[in-house]
């Protein structure tokens, strides 16, 4: 059964139709379909177009086709090409030529976009949940080596000391921004297209607000032609899902950096790493490399989707159906991966004592300048006196800890003694006081944002 | 002048300086390094790292050099790698040695981030004020010719009648979706990161959330690794402006095909038009052409962008001095754009006629079978037999309004005389009644609520 | 079974098992794998790894598995976690220990990058069959209506006349040089990498050429690390693949443009249209549109892959698994694109009439400025003189056609009274005799020059 | 002076000039445009469409022009839209009305696809040729330690012994392929449409095989409409340098990563380093981060054309225009990029004591196994039999090589004396005697071919 056809003189060729057939994918929607179409069912029969009675039926003939689908024995047939055909379809079957009236003042071009933005509803919902619970791990981790000092790195190279939970929670910060794109991607979707019908209107006495209220929107969309030709709210989640997967990018690929023999800082639990065909010994961070390898696919998706709907005419264009393989593959890609990066930190195990290893004096340099400037000299003339120290450790082969008094006071007269107390670790994280910094109490104070920024 | 060097035993090689070198495009930051760098400089008289009498001669300096910026005298020099390094090399000529002083605590990677948020939360203001102009030429069309009929098209071809304010306000809500957009990039690039030094926090007890106040903004980062590594509010805004510039191709588009002699819908202004160098009589549709094209470009600005940040390490890493660019680009093509087209819509030439006699008979198709519908027809039934007179009128080379009663009624009974009255264009308008639709009412209540959105 | 874990001391976590698994998309390459490892088993007994005997029973239990693969017999179990591993599972099933030795010396690394090579091969070979029928049918196409004029466009406005047969051979030769890409891709393809184990080579004394010539390939490559971490192949098949869409996407738009009753150029088969769920009326060219629409999820598919891997390590990494499915679904949407858009171009009917009544006097002010130039008038000056001519048409709204000669002379005493042979259709596109023009000899010419390019 | 206009009634907004306006970035083009037209100009009088005299002065006029713009002379003037608005502007000051003979049967469509095309051919050659040094400073750098041992990773974990001749070498094929994309991108830029007109050919008999041969174009284009909507030599130049910045961010990755203190394999020169304005020990690998991080942006030019042109109407659309700064872009960065690597290459120190002491025994498991498949073991067994070595080796806090033969014994008896043996570097990189392996001769065999392939 196609819904359509009347006006035709000849079948459909084969190839056109699988390559139209939208079926194989858009069946993902049927819960959705079937929600949205017996709140349909019950607004025809508000409108005074169906009467209550026949109203009933439609919707108990389409639970049992949720039913059937819930229990995987919904059977669809060659000429299903959509999920609102094969619901109808069976609809037909079993509540006979009543099944016809359900389109009544409805266009699959409506019905499609209501589908769809009730399914990102819910997805927007999954993935906020499950990055909430990664940050839960990552907060948790972070807390218990929250004052754990390591190197921190810009430019990968030595910059100044930082601790283990700083370095961690840098990396969370970015994910409750992702909640907010995730949510403002929610609220895009969150306006009823249903009641458009093609692209003119219904022409029966729909009341569009009841039926938002009755599926969950919280508004109705405000012209007919843009509600089936708007698909901003699947490029809004493409783009919250390609940032959210940039951001574990960035996190996984500096967790392999410290997961090298070089670098030694991390060791990966064995249920979240993988072995090598050929060579006994490896043990491989797979899920950190396929979490910064998927990101370009999600930047495909998004840039695929993009390209799609530029200079597309207005109204509904058959383009519009590649709207949902890339938003189906982003959800399904973050789905998974957020689960496994949740089990990945909450396993991972620390070694502090080769962080600590690794606090080179080089570490220190700023810290020495900031200790020129508390002597009054400016900064940038600081700057310079410390660099000259620098080149003089090299050319000594030893570090700028090493180096006697009377090196320091050959570079300037306002070293002195007290110049040693720079090099403790926790005095110079402790000296980062202001907020977002590395001292005892800003650490604590910014868990406890972070802690609140995730209720 | 360069900020750094003590440490290096030779010179950077010239090729390199030049690859490096981020002046030639972050010179449009001056006015936002000036301000920062004033703040700056109050923040640390408050902390006592410097005396007041000194920050009022670092704000002075610094005063003279945004004039003589605006004055356009600024002269850089060779050395001068990025903006920061040339106003701090100028406000050294200026006042001397104390302008060493006004980096204590800071670094260009803090400093940076404030300059590009501070740019873009303007930014921002700039383009939704633009497109907000872009939408009130729109609505003042619109209002003009909201009942004008037109065919309306769904896959190009001939769907249902609608009108033109309907069809022109369908272009309007996505431009009012934007400006949300916008918004959101504006709140997420409103939180300050100054006071992270490189990396760890400063050393200088700096009152953040005072320094926020004196910029403007909101909230200060919360994660001094974060804040010199987060580029999310570049992010927001260079997808802002994708998605914006999408929907004025679509629009575009849609307006050039209503351009040619095939449709003759509308004719551009001459001085919005441009003509050929070969063919005399052309007169060329260029701004819309670009403005579809364009949209090229912005998406290719955020795929860079996003491909560029993923799977860089922690903190701040050199990668990220690409952000600016794409920024600034896709900034001034819209910034030239949208008045381009609030021009080309204020001045555009309709032809009603036109419009008119291109409603076929088909385009009623939809009402026929809503009239079997109301005699009770289920409509899956009803769109059969429509079907069959669609293919009847083709046989019989006449259309579906010139069909004799009884060919209607060989296909149904349920045809009737009064079918004659539904090919009258106002009824088939006014029977889209429901929010969002076609009608009188329906349509001027959208363009209420479109005027209430853009205040 | 894995192929790996002796030296893990716990299982791998159940969603890291189907995060990392590639069993479910790389099961396509299952042919490939076995005729590699057919290769690989010989080239074993070869170096004397294995005896020939034991490479018999290798080939011979391969072969088995590959029937039931081609029999839809082969049956997965969950710890298949890719096609190799599925593959060395039911060998030893089959053959037991034995089937241990086939890994001797070679690594998944190199064995995946040959089965997807080998992939990539064939592909290429498809595609490029594919697209040759297709352009035999535009070209036939174009034959019938070689020298049948209609408008031809700049900016969608009418430019000059030009003829069907040429405006379909213009997107014909697109394709040509489409072939050419995948031809390109298929060079990069067919260097062998296998016997470079996981990325250090292979510790056996291995006949590479051998192996190659074995396996169909031209060439081997020349370093074992490059080997395993190159993906270019990849990359040129899908931009080879992205670059063909785009041009049957531009090929579509304009066919959707002619299909729409405005222009009324051409019209799709029933078989290759379909309908709407509403309007009963509809007969939409989605064939066309999804061509359009899919070019965005090709270009997504590319910059996906891009984006992957950009600032990847060296050797092998994990993420490189993310190349298969991008590549497997742009070989899926052009495989039933273009066998689709042949069938559409062989059942297209042309409206010649509609065409010729299109042909607006506008279309010949070219040719009015050049007849000015063959009166000695230079260029730029008859080209502002026909402008002239234009807007005295415009004001007095009739044609440059129906001008009286006075007018015309009013504007330059160069128009003479043959200015009226101008409006000859036939001599208008006659005149363009330089290769690749309008006239017939030069259609004549484009054509056989376009079949022997196919050839 | 605008190269149109006779036919509009009013002048362009400002706005829309500056819009359309391309002189900014194409006046890039005026040596090809100055060439291009001196061709046309012999070419008109071979034709005789103009007299040898007129073509001469034209020719001439042309040349002073050329040196005008070299000696940085050239004044532009407000109207100049383009560079052909601006020479012809300039040859009519010069030649007087003559120069409007110039334009006679051309379009400023297929003069702009010809003079990019020349641009893009020479771009090609230029961007060769410093492929070309990059390759030979890599080929000389890896010649130096050929034989020079050191870890080999894959995902990051040690793997195998390789030697830094052979990493490197292994950066080196990919540029060498890159080369090819160059030739191939140079060979469909070398195709000349000038000859084409607007769109519809040119009336007058012009010898487009000798014009070709003039400009030392290969051949001509086929069809006039292709001709002028052709942009694929844009988009295969675009993608040839999207891949080899691609291929320059993944050597540049694993550099900064050498580069680390905890790596400490090498060392960059001070003249290819920068530093901090903060931390004055800093001493960062920017350019290596730029080669890394333009990846980005180069990967956004290609996929914001490949958007541009999706869906475009055939022919010339305005939207082509935006073909030239991404393509101008990407060939600028590049053009700074490999020369400021190769000087980078070519001033690095190495630490190959460090890499020598980074060689834990790990690397020599699969040799172990190797091993065993020696003495008959399948080789599916051996692997899981180290791996239990290497569990054992971790239980034991030591490593393979400080394992007791009697513990390898107590995992299997196939261990024997020689397993000692089997941890000699050597040793291990002579077993990979295969064709790209790392064997003494190996490695020779592969720089001889490598330094053949750059001749």
């Amino acid at each position: 059964m196609k819904l359509w056809g009347g006006r035709m003189s000849k079948p459909t060729d084969q190839l056109v139709h699988q390559l139209n057939a939208s079926f194989p994918f858009d069946v993902r929607l049927y819960r959705e379909d079937i929600l949205g179409s017996q709140a349909w069912a019950r607004a025809l029969a508000e409108a005074g177009v169906i009467s209550t009675a026949e109203s009933k039926i439609l919707v108990e003939g389409l639970d049992k086709i949720l039913h059937e689908f819930q229990a995987g024995d919904f059977e669809a047939v060659e000429s299903d090409e959509d999920i609102h055909t094969a619901v109808e379809r069976r609809l037909t079957e079993i509540i006979g030529p009543l099944a016809g009236k359900l389109h009544s003042g409805r266009s699959r071009n409506d019905q499609v976009a209501t589908d769809f933005r009730l399914w990102i509803i819910n997805a927007c919902e999954q993935l906020e949940q499950a990055t909430t619970y990664l940050c839960q791990a990552m907060l948790e981790n972070a807390e218990r080596d929250l004052h754990t000092p390591m190197p921190g790195y810009t430019h990968l190279q030595h910059a100044q000391v930082v601790t283990w939970g700083h370095w961690l929670l840098s990396h969370a910060w970015p994910l409750i921004r992702d909640r907010e794109r995730l949510a403002n991607a929610q609220t895009s979707a969150a306006v009823l297209p249903l009641g458009s019908g093609a692209l003119a209107g219904t022409s029966f006495p729909i009341d569009r607000a009841a039926l938002a209220k009755d599926l969950g929107f919280a508004e109705v969309t405000q012209n007919s032609i843009d509600a089936v030709a708007d698909r901003d709210f699947a490029l809004d989640f493409l783009y919250a899902c390609s940032v959210l997967n940039v951001h574990l990018s960035r996190m996984a690929d500096t967790l392999i950096l410290f997961n090298t023999p070089e670098f030694g800082f991390i060791e990966i639990d064995d249920a979240y790493a993988t072995g090598s065909s050929l060579m006994p010994q490896k043990k491989n961070p797979d899920p950190l490399e396929l979490a910064r390898g998927k990101s370009g696919r999600l930047i495909g998706n998004l840039t695929g989707l993009l390209a799609t709907l530029k200079g597309l005419p207005s109204a509904y264009d058959k383009d519009l159906q590649e709207d949902k393989e890339p938003v189906f593959d982003s959800y399904d890609t973050l789905s998974l991966l957020l689960p496994v990066l949740t089990g990945l930190i909450q396993t991972l195990t620390l070694h502090p004592q080769r962080m600590r290893e690794r606090l080179s004096a080089d570490l220190f340099a700023t810290d020495l300048a900031d200790y020129l400037v508390g002597k009054g000299v400016p900064f940038r003339e600081a700057h310079a006196l410390v660099g000259q120290a620098v080149r003089l450790a090299i050319k000594n082969q030893t570090s700028l800890k090493e180096l006697a008094l009377d090196e320091y006071r050959s570079i300037s007269e306002h070293f002195e003694a007290d110049v040693a107390d720079i090099f403790d670790i926790n005095a110079s994280l402790n000296r980062k006081g202001a907020s977002g910094g590395t001292s005892e109490s800003a650490l604590k104070m910014q868990l406890k944002a972070a802690q609140k920024a995730l209720r």
